[in-house]
């Protein structure tokens, strides 16, 4: 909803191929050009050592994220002059000299993510002993496949984890659709609210037919009352559309700066690495190590796509991210933590999500008048930003409770309002975003300072909420982490 | 290739929303309203009698195929206007009147039937009997698996099919995001013919890791020599690689009047279906039972979007249907044609695009000069189509072998030459598609008229390639479709 209020739609008639670029665009420069090929060449060499060494599935993820980087980053730069012509493009609205920039580039980044992860399906995955079947009816048999998973540094996974993969591969390529449909279509908020819902679909009915457990477990103190688990049915699959509903919607609404949709997108990937981690290096072999390997293998690449496009993104941003982007990071979020059994741990890592989203619903819900554009206001003689307000007219007042509610809100600094002098009427409230909210708090900002400020804020908050999951879970837990003790081998 | 030649591009700066539309732009006339509204109400009351029926995805496959129908119909009409608005249109150059229509409405198509593709997992698919897991790691203990396949007419998969479903699905999507990506920014046709292969890598992969079966069967006289079976081993990649690059290609190379894109998609998917049926209207249950029906379960529901496509695209056309479609009908032929192991009876049924292509070889490698449009010419006067012409300056003329192998085309009637009385010099050259090939032959023809012809012609000769395949193949084979033998059950 916010996210498209920082520049002009791409189908507004603007005049062609205008706006000038910067002085490199559409090529890479001579030190970008040798590091990205530098990069390349010892991913590669990762790579192809990873094939003598039988496998070692992580060293292949970590050097295709690098792959990753390189080929976003040099493809960004190359494709932006196609973005222009092709009028997909915005103008950045909180800078003096407003240029027209290519937009929609997270779609760039989505593409090559999915190649990445498709390429490397055969790292974790493959079969190494299959039958030198006839060509006949016979493909399905398969010697010694518990032989596989040797070993808890090899990695492989049992094959049945195969499908599950692949349910995250589709329900990503299908936000990426549906995300690249709504980059060109503007689609209205209150419609696209539900895109995700359709990306989920995918996920949801292979997690139907292929694993369908739908039960949790109950904290300790209720377990007389509800047992040890406690199975949810249907109710299950509702958590999760919700979980795959909120999360891309989350990272859509907390945008409107330069490198604010990217920079929270990778912090949030990062404690999620951080958190697979904590179960990867611990002194016994935990039962969700899979689960955890499998976010890894997901989540590399996407750290990899993402930095590049954070380095164009980043004030002052030379490309922006589209709705694409935020949408696709956000499900990248859900596929890892759904289908690894840790969405809770999630939630934990979208508190700055979530309270922008409670902060935001009087607006999103029309109880404050919301205007087209929230960000926060640019003021052209300082160069810094400052909230941006909705203005009160005399005929249009808050009505009493929402009156009262916003003085109590002025009160405790969480919103700023404005009463006019003579009348006792309202004037004008900041708008409710956590970004407006900040600059209430710690004055006038520049843009690059604000983006950093808010993405300390998500970093140290995600780093509490981890904190909190490991110490404090085994206080209501018997076992940490119990539902997801995945591993073992097929019967 | 060819299949921009219709119509100028999106990227071209047109006034905006111009162009007006047909009187009912945007929205469904009454009888289209309620005709939509019953199909899809006969369609819900099979799907949810399947329910009861205890499976039968058969039926499931055909009712949400008439939803697919039903549902791409009008979103095609709903969003048309949406899609002006976005400037993704074109213009007719065949017509007296040119006016603007949307183009890419083909994604539409894409969308919906992945949608509903997905939505069907569960019919073929669906473990009835899983182990009610305590939530730990027993998700993966299924009892009695082997029983879910009973009886012939039942159809449910054996689960370790899903992976190769979920491949399908993963290949139709890369390339529904590819072909959207052509369309929004009209790459060289040089580059794009490369397309199909980057989304044939999620096949190509998971066939690597999920069956890995190279061998094909040697044709009885050869089997002294070969053996039996023949280990293609790489060269199978290669093989299975260029049908899914040719295949995309021959469909968006025969291009460039209305209708003719999604008609001939139409018939190659209903002679797929017949010879489907083939195997599974057998009086003894054959072999390949598992493989047609998987076919069937995909070309179903793309036989119910083309429809609703072609109603739109017909002769006088009311949107065009972009390179998204023609990628996505040829992939949907290579998905169930690799994915079921009869890809030379799909050969076999693409042989007017085989010949078109060898046809337009000439001018795709340069011998022959290759204007940038090459669909057949309008005459305005007398509002039929002629063959279009490539010029030819007494600067340019054809070498010698090119020119004494055009003088020879033109005596057996294969192209039309004319030559300059007084020189004797060329002067110009019918373009080498099929489409100009016919209309030399068959004298101008309405565009409409044309599109029927080469329709019937493509019908014909797949019909005969079926008999050829079906009475014929038994002399070289010792069985029919060996290689699909498939059905029996996971060890």
């Amino acid at each position: 909803m916010t996210n498209h209020s920082n520049h002009s739609h791409s189908s507004h008639p603007h005049h062609h191929g205008g706006g000038g670029g910067s002085s490199s665009a559409g090529s890479l420069s001579t030190t970008e050009t040798l590091s990205l090929l530098a990069l390349s060449a010892a991913c590669v060499a990762v790579l192809l050592n990873t094939f003598q060494d039988d496998g070692a599935p992580l060293s292949a993820s970590i050097a295709l994220s690098g792959i990753a980087f390189a080929a976003s980053y040099a493809m960004i730069r190359w494709l932006g002059p196609t973005f222009l012509r092709a009028d997909i493009k915005g103008v950045d609205m909180s800078k003096l000299h407003r240029r027209e920039i290519p937009e929609c580039m997270g779609a760039i980044c989505a593409v090559v993510y999915l190649l990445v992860i498709m390429v490397f399906i055969p790292f974790p995955f493959y079969k190494d002993i299959v039958a030198a079947t006839s060509g006949g009816g016979n493909r399905d048999v398969v010697l010694h496949v518990e032989h596989v998973q040797q070993g808890r540094f090899l990695h492989r996974f049992p094959h049945s984890k195969l499908a599950s993969y692949l349910s995250a591969i589709i329900a990503l390529q299908s936000i990426a659709l549906l995300g690249i449909g709504d980059d060109l279509f503007d689609i209205r908020w209150r419609h696209k609210f539900f895109i995700p819902a359709f990306a989920a679909i995918p996920l949801l009915v292979i997690y139907f037919v292929d694993f369908g457990v739908t039960s949790i477990v109950i904290p300790i103190p209720l377990q007389p009352y509800l047992g040890e688990l406690f199975d949810l049915g249907g109710l299950y699959y509702l958590y999760m559309t919700a979980i795959a509903i909120f999360s891309p919607n989350s990272i859509n609404i907390l945008a409107g700066i330069n490198g604010i949709e990217v920079s929270q997108s990778i912090v949030i990937a990062l404690l999620l690495v951080l958190n697979d981690c904590l179960y990867l290096f611990t002194p016994y072999p935990h039962p969700a190590t899979d689960s955890h390997l499998f976010s890894l293998y997901f989540l590399l690449p996407f750290l990899g796509v993402s930095c590049a496009l954070l380095a164009h993104n980043w004030y002052p941003a030379r490309v922006f991210v589209g709705d694409t982007y935020c949408y696709f990071a956000g499900m990248v979020f859900v596929v890892v933590s759904v289908l690894g059994h840790f969405s809770k741990t999630l939630i934990l890592l979208l508190l700055p999500q979530i309270f922008n989203f409670l902060y935001s619903a009087p607006q999103i819900f029309g109880l404050v008048p919301c205007p087209r554009h929230r960000l926060p206001k640019f003021n052209a003689r300082t160069g810094l930003l400052e909230p941006s307000v909705t203005p009160w007219t005399p005929e249009r007042q808050p009505r009493p409770p929402v009156r009262w509610a916003l003085l109590l809100l002025h009160r405790l600094r969480l919103v700023r309002v404005t009463l006019d002098r003579e009348t006792g009427l309202f004037a004008e409230s900041t708008n409710l975003t956590i970004l407006n909210l900040w600059l209430v708090w710690r004055g006038p900002l520049r843009e690059d300072r604000l983006a950093t400020e808010i993405t300390a804020v998500q970093l140290l908050v995600g780093l509490f909420g981890l904190f909190v999951r490991h110490r404090l879970a085994l206080l209501v837990f018997k076992e940490d982490n119990w539902g997801v003790a995945g591993g073992s081998p097929p019967p």
